[in-house]
């Protein structure tokens, strides 16, 4: 933004000495420290709550332009951002299928964003190549929000998360939380499981059809994270039992094999499996959405069931993270 | 939206006690009484217009959020909303493409629908498919304004309608009102028959290819509120003369028979049909657009020619509705 | 725009007795006289920069909605003018695939101009056809801006051409303008080369693969304004050394020989390009964008380099012309 601006911003994420912020650009968990997020962005995202409570809007941003550039269309991760811009004051531009836009012209990520990053004061980029939003910051002479780079990160994603079950629970410390579903494929659950080792005390149970056991290299990144991943092939009922947290994401059918597929499905919360776990205000069923049959429709309305709760939390996360990295300009 | 908001709104569209507000949802004509059209809505809606006219924009939803949820794209429908909701200061979220988008990834309706209306406070949806309005009601914790679901009911088109003919006519009692075209599938033409038999006085003449007449269930339903249609298939230069509005839709060709298409069209309109008419002040021309033919490019000239102002009169009602509906939150 | 407005404007661009402004709409670069850009626009302009560097946003467009009505989809222009009406503070309504919408119903651009332009302030068009925007422009009743229109115009384009070279450079007089490419398509190079020849002692130079030369009619136009313009089959060092401005365009490989295919593509600005070229402070090289290929990307980090910061220049241009024009209301 501006004429004068003709370098693009340097984001420092690996550095580990405490003097670099990660308000530069949202591009990974890896960026986060346990003190940004307990002293910085959950207050702020609480702080966001009460506001939209109470008045609906405020004018933080005003006279910032937010531009929401999606490579991939998402009605419900462009409307959180686009909500969350616009109750902050400030003013949106959207545009859902830029792969029929300017791309289909040729034009390459980095000529876009600098061009974008020339109108606007952020860019919140969708992409459908993994490490596309780290060239968009290598480039880009405004922050970049990354919400979702392929089957990379989809770091805003993983905060509303703890958002969600520190604000359910009201601890992040000493947890047991179940990851249930495509634990290969899913960007969301590697994320999450990633910024809950910030944390102690965590217990990770991994829950998943043989073929879509949680990667090799996350599962030796846990450990060295202090971590030790149980895995299991079926909702068991002890673990639900033990569970703080049941987080499901969806299986598609094509990755079970045919004994699986045989099988009642094995990885479909029902109430009966509600019927396990803990009550009411020790335990939170989350989902990202969109679902497709991995959790039936009675759940909805046990209290437990918090996946709504958690998709409008996410609007109360990306209104922080938009406050606080704009507020530094 | 809010977090605390956990059930949806119920709507009691078929309450006849006089109890409840029709101010829920706007899905159907059929929540309407005569009283909330002339005391509250018509009013409103010529607040507006004078408003606009006078300042262009004012604050009345200030803080709120309206999701445009758009399943069919359309241009002019979700134009109408959209400046309906920037002129009364609201922010607007507007995916025109909600196909491609997450239900492309198999999220149902009511999914789609609780999530969204976490973020915003008004949902108007456009649908394919009949009835997905009231489903979108049943689970939005949010009012949801029925932009037109398939073949089902298009309500505000009816209340633009109405409001057209007051303003231009003064008065909604002893009218005499000519429906034109494709009667059969139109959803248009059934809302506005319906919302008619509000009012005293009414004669409605109906004119259409034989294939396309008005339904037998819709003829039924009106002879039971009192009033007798008359059916012609073709435009009578009697029946034109006796009309006070003249309402037209399309007719696609393919529904014609052979005769009909080997005939001069006997369904378009002309200046020789507006000269059979009542004189200006006395009678318009209606037209829900877009037409493809119906009427001639040379009637626009004619002052009783209301189609374009009754497009614009859209955006007053539009914004009467959305100011009706959020005042109450 | 309001039920009282029921005739089109009139814009009068051929009329040249200085009596008539160039604000009705803007449709073409034939439209301004060399006092319109000096004494009006460049100066809105840079008081629009001024503005977005110290606050980011300012109220003149406050109360107004102007209607972003892309028939073909383009990121950058409609970012770029999206931006521009939200940093005056206007409302924006935005469509970027109209050919899906009222349009494949069958709608005519007559009809749909009107009836937009019931809701809206003003009209930014972008369409695949030539002639287009005067066809808008003759049935609207608020101001046309032309976004594109085919092959035709696309002045704000052009406007934003000669502001970025007056900014950069400080005169626009006694200057030698190279354009390289396509110069037989691009409409870009024939609207910026007409209003060149507002100016004093320019001197244009045409580099072009033989089959994309500039058209006989173009160069006949320049002739007669006093322009003798200079054509060359490849990037002639001495040419470039002459050059105030070096404007690339892109080359669709498909319209080269296959001599010119087969030689290193003698089109190509490298940094070799810019060695022989005037320093810094004399000599700038720009391009529409998008590019693909025509600059290689080590040419960026030269502070000749004029690109982004042309593209950039475009939303305070853009912002100028919507002030200018709704100003006047």
């Amino acid at each position: 933004m501006l004429v004068a601006v003709k370098k693009p911003f340097t984001v420092k994420i690996d550095q580990d000495n405490g003097q670099l912020s990660w308000r530069c650009h949202v591009l990974s968990v890896k960026q986060f420290k346990r003190r940004d997020l307990d002293e910085e962005i959950f207050p702020e995202a609480e702080n966001m709550l009460t506001m939209v409570t109470m008045v609906g809007k405020v004018g933080y941003l005003s006279g910032k332009v937010i531009a929401l550039l999606f490579y991939q269309p998402s009605t419900r991760t462009m409307m959180s951002f686009w909500t969350a811009s616009e109750r902050l004051g400030g003013s949106t531009n959207a545009i859902n299928y830029v792969q029929f836009s300017s791309v289909s012209k040729g034009e390459s990520l980095p000529d876009t964003i600098r061009t974008v990053g020339g109108y606007c004061n952020a860019i919140v980029m969708r992409h459908p190549e993994v490490g596309s939003a780290k060239i968009a910051a290598d480039y880009s002479p405004v922050p970049i929000i990354n919400a979702g780079d392929g089957t990379g990160e989809h770091p805003t994603q993983a905060l509303l998360d703890l958002f969600t079950i520190r604000r359910e629970l009201g601890h992040l410390d000493d947890l047991t939380v179940t990851m249930v579903g495509d634990l290969a494929n899913g960007r969301t659950v590697h994320s999450l499981a990633r910024l809950l080792t910030l944390y102690k005390g965590i217990r990770l149970n991994f829950i998943s059809p043989s073929s879509l056991r949680m990667p090799a290299n996350m599962l030796a990144e846990l450990r060295g994270q202090g971590v030790v991943p149980e895995e299991y092939d079926h909702l068991d009922k002890t673990v639900v039992a033990q569970s703080d947290v049941l987080y499901v994401t969806r299986v598609q059918r094509e990755y079970m094999t045919d004994a699986e597929k045989s099988m009642d499905n094995p990885f479909v919360v029902t109430p009966e499996t509600m019927s396990w776990a803990k009550p009411r205000g020790s335990m939170i069923l989350m989902h990202p959405l969109p679902r497709v049959g991995e959790i039936t429709l009675e759940v909805d309305e046990d209290p437990r069931a918090a996946y709504f709760r958690q998709s409008e939390y996410g609007m109360y996360m990306r209104m922080a993270l938009l406050k606080l990295i704009l507020r530094r300009e």
